[in-house]
């Protein structure tokens, strides 16, 4: 296998590209300035060497804890409970939700051999403790996501605090007809009074 | 803004990724483990040390002239002009060509301000002598494409080799449903007679 084979089978490995898209870069970064392509390397090396988990939050960051959890400005009363570090990002883009969150590393799926000890339930539990308040759940739902969810909301109702998931329905902007009948299941069950 | 968000922006300037693919892929390469993470960034900085273009044909390759160019089992009687060296490969998967490549690097464009100067056509003209006896086009079927497989057919005529265009019609597999009407235009016009 030669260099560029070897490059385009490493991109290949990265989720969302197959070998066309992997391809695609390869060459493209065969064409591009050798300093644009040191940024490149230079952003990927640098992430791996400054970014650590953040030991409360899981969240990852060049401090631990990360800025989110020492910010004394954040609303220490919710933690918002999320299946990967990137849907933090997420959310923080609606620039509305300001308590914590805690990242679980992943949801609970037998087949795969991944249970409660895989995830980062046991550093949540500890978190449980005044002032914290009110858990919200947001793992996706999936049959996974809507696995953890529950399992999450036992444990965590036992230790007396409030438990919440995000709603479920149709998506803003999304069209009746193309909705699949489980969300339309769901936004039905879970119609709010006008 | 901070490595990870730098990390994000290099990985969406690379072609077929946009913000959200690249967010994915760099949490990703945040939980993967340093030796694989170094695998990548290797390839990354390999490729660019080693892949020289072949002063013959203007594909990638770590010598030079490129082992496609100086392999002596190849055809040298016929030469294959394509785009982009990733044509190249895609050609080569078919494993029924035999004979040599040229690498235009683009198509002529004058809204890019690309003319004949831009691509690798005055490299074309010296190779075009015996014992080189065809020259078969294998631009894409686009506007630019169409109007380069033009324009080098002119030229290529002009020195008497043989010159010819792979040829447009349905794609194996394809539907005429779904075809455009470009398409079938062009499939009807190239009928070949059973």
């Amino acid at each position: 296998m030669n260099s560029l084979e070897r490059l385009i089978q490493e991109f290949s490995k990265l989720p969302g590209l197959g070998k066309k898209s992997a391809s695609r870069i390869a060459y493209h970064l065969l064409k591009t300035d050798e300093h644009k392509v040191d940024a490149l390397v230079n952003a990927i090396t640098t992430v791996k060497k400054t970014l650590k988990e953040c030991g409360v939050c899981g969240n990852y960051a060049d401090s631990n804890p990360c800025p989110l959890c020492s910010d004394p400005h954040r609303d220490n009363s919710v933690i918002c409970i999320v299946e990967e570090a990137r849907d933090i990002l997420t959310i923080e883009a609606t620039h509305e939700y300001k308590g914590l969150y805690h990242v679980l590393g992943g949801v609970l799926s037998p087949i795969q051999g991944i249970g409660p000890n895989e995830l980062r339930i046991r550093e949540l539990l500890i978190r449980i403790q005044p002032p914290v308040q009110e858990c919200i759940i947001a793992t996706n739902p999936t049959v996974e996501g809507d696995t953890t969810a529950l399992y999450l909301g036992k444990i965590v109702k036992d230790t007396g605090i409030v438990v919440s998931r995000i709603a479920l329905g149709l998506p803003v902007g999304g069209d009746i007809e193309y909705a699949d009948r489980l969300t339309i299941l769901q936004a039905m069950k879970a119609r709010t009074r006008l």
